[in-house]
């Protein structure tokens, strides 16, 4: 079952540029920097709420934000909804017909476990479900 | 200041099939459909934590929605800020540099006060504002 929304992604050029953005016009307070190797982004986060906000710089033209960033600008990148149970929440995809990019949940940041939806079948919206690592 | 996500936009070619996928590959329930004349769109809520899902199927050529899914087909339209004082959240961002659509709040669906600000000045992420009208 989906619980809630955990985080939005969201693709940006510059990430001082875009964490001025959100604190000066938004008044959001920005609470941790992280770079993550192996997806090749730097990133920060904020509170709105229950949900956090996470924008993601690429490091490097190989990863999957820049090629984001090159086809669609800036903007919201993916959803992640926070599920009590992955491997049954991706069961019940595959089943409706949903292509999953991930078949197996694979550990992510901050100690959870992660895996992704293939936006090709999610009318358009790049979606992740998560849940902490047990 | 901001308090929640209130809602998240999302543009859709085709309410019904969307809400089949948000229903059978998520299991999301949709506890409403509404038509807005103003905006020229069918919309399905749903809700996630404690944020909703709404969904956009433009009913003209003439919608923002159906120009938003010709330039960028299915997914995220906007995102949609809970806030205390429309009023002096609107004046913080455009004192911050921010361009606003709409200088002065109007009313949108649910007796809400709403403004929208410009994404050219948002980092690409449609951002609205809306608060319960008083």
């Amino acid at each position: 079952m989906i619980t809630k929304i955990d985080h939005l992604g969201i693709a940006v050029k510059n990430l001082d540029e875009s964490i001025a953005y959100y604190e000066s016009a938004l008044g959001l307070h920005c609470h941790g920097r992280e770079e993550v190797a192996s997806q090749k982004v730097k990133t920060a986060f904020f509170e709105a709420g229950e949900v956090h906000l996470e924008l993601l710089e690429p490091t490097s033209d190989e990863s999957p934000i820049a090629k984001f960033l090159e086809k669609n600008g800036e903007g919201i990148h993916h959803i992640a909804f926070a599920v009590e149970d992955i491997e049954d929440q991706l069961k019940k995809a595959s089943e409706a017909g949903v292509r999953l990019i991930h078949e197996v949940p694979f550990e992510g940041a901050a100690d959870k476990l992660v895996a992704f939806l293939h936006p090709k079948s999610t009318h358009g919206v790049l979606t992740e479900f998560c849940m902490p690592k047990q």
